[in-house]
């Protein structure tokens, strides 16, 4: 997206006048009311695809309003390759936009009801409808919510190897459990094969407990008491990781605006005298007659 | 509320000494005796009512203690119906309290008994009766709870945005897992279609895990094993969100405004009784008469 | 206990040279050899005593070693009955410790197989004798793991009012959430009486999920989601009370030890140069040529 | 593994050109080429031998390919005893190496193969095999992930007293609530003996949830409604300890130890020039020539 984002300013830098700078402006862009109104519909055309996809895998739906839901299938996927024609007409290089990360799904929202009439079962393909949804975190900038979106997913980039260890210590924990379990069980409570006693492992571990399999015997019992209280115990791990990060990612908002006349840094603590870039003194809070927010550090 | 308690305050002022003045007092009030005893026995009324009709509910004492539940449901529809009187005839303005939030809930409180003679099988409605609870919360304030309460209630609405970033992604990533699901497993396990496939990856990521939708093929067992890390994993998103800012919260009410009269420095603890910066003597709370209250915000 | 302890020591102060003084170092003391090994010991026995009573209540071991695990059984009682009568021999004033916290649990691990003879199906009384697990707690102290246990308490203790109010609001929900499901749902899927599906609702909110009672109609499992998705960002609210407290009760640990030498209080701020207390110039930390500990705020 | 590192660093520091030292290059250290190759290789076989060990498990690929399987076995447990052979080879103190904590796990790795031909039914010992797994550990070290998985360790280590006296409180009240449940509920729900009902009690306080045994009398499901909402607000306990750690594990790196020449002040931001304090020059770690990697503490 980046790149074919970037590639269209260009374009709308050279020319906005034509009508591919103005198409660019509604359908690229969100700041124009022509544009808001576009991403809007487009919302609610991709929530109505889903419903219908969603409800056309209902049986009683699927047999008494099986085809009209097909028809409206197809008004969409329509709807979805012009509007997929018109983002390529007027960005400045169709191929970078096609080869995006939104272009590839724009271009796989529309595919599966094509090749649902070469492959007639293939309606397992539906399911990739469902990442059309993912434009829908595009529009979150309208309402503000992206900042808090990538406030997010800077702590969980940022604590991203922390959460790949730890996933990988609990898989090899579940592993052990999980071959332990087979061993103590046998095929009585379903622990029939290593892999499946894994999966009754990974169940019980992340405390989702399904019940599809369980101890009957009491050592296994009593290991699965073990394996239920290591995963309650080991649960405060990611969660640490992540509010650590999110404690981090706040914090820097305690941080001064003080600046230096001189070098025009900004930043500085308010107990400092000088700037710590350029040496000059700094003009002091009291003096200037400014009070430090709530909740900053007080001045010397 | 607000607006209905502004509205009698004003009344109040005007004229404490009228029979009006004196029945809010005690209906809107807690902090006269007779005021807290209303406040008591209002909790009191409103325990035994829902007690009822959830006793109600149940077989066995329906057929046993039925008729008696019912004339003692009518007695408290009787008596919230008069309480509701009063609180319309002791405000200066009754329409201002019949549009506000907890004027409209103690409507509701009285509508569905009567409502239940017209249309006899109407105990549905019943569940109306619940939301008199919510006024329970008001009359917290009489054990200090409702600092609490505010506190947890500011955390929870600074990070509102967080939580809904956090919960459509979710929902998103739901969508997605439960179609696959609905894919690999067909109907066997229970995935008959994908809005119950969708249930069914909400139940696993929460990791609620009630068992009645489970995989029983290899690909689907190792889909759902997936699902349920990423659930365990994310888990410590919304933890982390609201830690932060509870954290937050807490943060500057350490952090305290009183200042030095000489050098006007800042920051002071309250325990401190020089300017830790030019050592004058600092203007003592307890001077001034007032005993900080513990956790709350000593006065200046 | 404190009132106990306290008149022991009165006591132990008085003459430690008597058979009370050296039993009483014994019995309720750790610091002495003969303490820690009576102590070491009554953890075993209270260990064998709760294991005969879980291995009694299981059938098979209660048919063939049921005499045995009786008479074991009486012999701790006798050994427990001996102890108590001793306790109370030691101690200057034997009512205090009768009434303190664990002179009471001291007697409630005796009574119950003494009513067995009068009752002889009061085998659920046994459940009692569980308690006496908690004198293990008080020997924690031989591990020093009582710091930890305070600080986890003392933690738990400060957000109390936060706990409580959080709880209260869970089961306002769960109660609203129960009553609404026993509406859509009805009894084909559990939802037999509004206290039924208000324990569904716990069961469902709290993430345990058993699948006893599951929805099975549509709107039924819309409204389960939603609940399942509101535990799920409501088990944050507790997890950062904690947490927020427990950074807390960490952070005081950053404190300084910085001395006034004038009126010897402690805890001033790296930056302070004059006692907070007296008004008295500080020793800088630099001219002292102490170098300030790893973490804490760098000196002025 | 630390006694047979250093022990081999020894060595290696004497003679480096032997075919000791080559061979320990490769085998034992991951810096050159070839020592990644063989790491990589290593773990790749790890991984094929536990999915033979998993697949086999599987009645019905036991039946297929049953003799494939377990030739690959031994050729697997081949490759690693001549791997165990040149690690003892190249070592100077092979006594050292064998009694280290991975030196014990190489040879667990090759015994059970050889164990199945006296006891052809020992099947079940196959689980150790799960222990090479812990060698993918040691290869972390190759990606970086080494250091969180340290700031993890140190972490959990550091609170390791704070969760042993949480896990022993939540098995204490366990045990009460599961003698109280057998009790209250009887064996209609599954509560046949104590110990079943502690099973019971850590599966439902962990929010784990089976369903296998589940209270069906209205006091049996009030009692478990507490120890539900228990477990919930208990879950937030070890979060709150690991959590906090992780905070004061990373919290120390940014605090520097960068001081100032002139007013020997400490505490200096890694891009300040000047002494926020007495406006001298400090000195540059960029002169130095050593650029601080991201996120490590960089140097003086």
């Amino acid at each position: 997206m980046k790149t074919a984002y970037e590639v269209a300013r260009t374009h709308e830098a050279a020319g906005r006048r034509s009508w591919q700078g103005r198409l660019f402006t509604v359908i690229f862009e969100a700041d124009t009311p022509a544009g808001k109104k576009f991403d809007v519909s487009l919302i609610a055309v991709i929530t109505v695809s889903i419903l219908a996809v969603m409800l056309e895998s209902v049986e009683t739906v699927q047999i008494r309003y099986g085809s009209a839901l097909r028809n409206m299938e197809w008004i969409i996927t329509g709807f979805f390759a012009v509007e997929y024609a018109m983002r390529l007409s007027c960005v400045e290089r169709p191929a970078a936009y096609a080869r995006s990360f939104f272009g590839v799904i724009d271009l796989l929202a529309i595919l599966p009801s094509f090749l649902s009439l070469v492959f007639p079962g293939s309606q397992s393909l539906l399911v990739i409808r469902g990442l059309r949804l993912l434009r829908v975190m595009r529009i979150f900038k309208l309402a503000g919510f992206l900042g808090q979106a990538n406030l997010l997913l800077s702590a969980l980039t940022a604590s991203r190897r922390k959460i790949m260890v730890f996933l990988g210590t609990v898989l090899l924990l579940d592993l052990i459990a999980g071959s332990a379990m087979y061993m103590l069980e046998g095929s009585e409570g379903g622990f029939t094969s290593i892999p499946r006693s894994v999966y009754w492992a990974i169940v019980t571990m992340t405390t989702v407990g399904y019940g599809d399999i369980t101890p009957v015997t009491i050592p296994g019992q009593m290991l699965a008491a073990v394996v239920m209280l290591l995963g309650y115990a080991i649960l405060a791990v990611p969660t640490g990781i992540v509010t650590a990060e999110i404690v981090e990612q706040i914090r820097p908002s305690e941080i001064t605006t003080r600046g230096c006349m001189h070098c025009l840094s900004e930043g500085h603590a308010w107990d400092a005298r000088f700037c710590r870039h350029c040496g000059e003194a700094l003009a002091s809070p009291q003096r200037s007659g400014e009070e430090p927010e709530e909740g900053a550090e007080p001045a010397l």
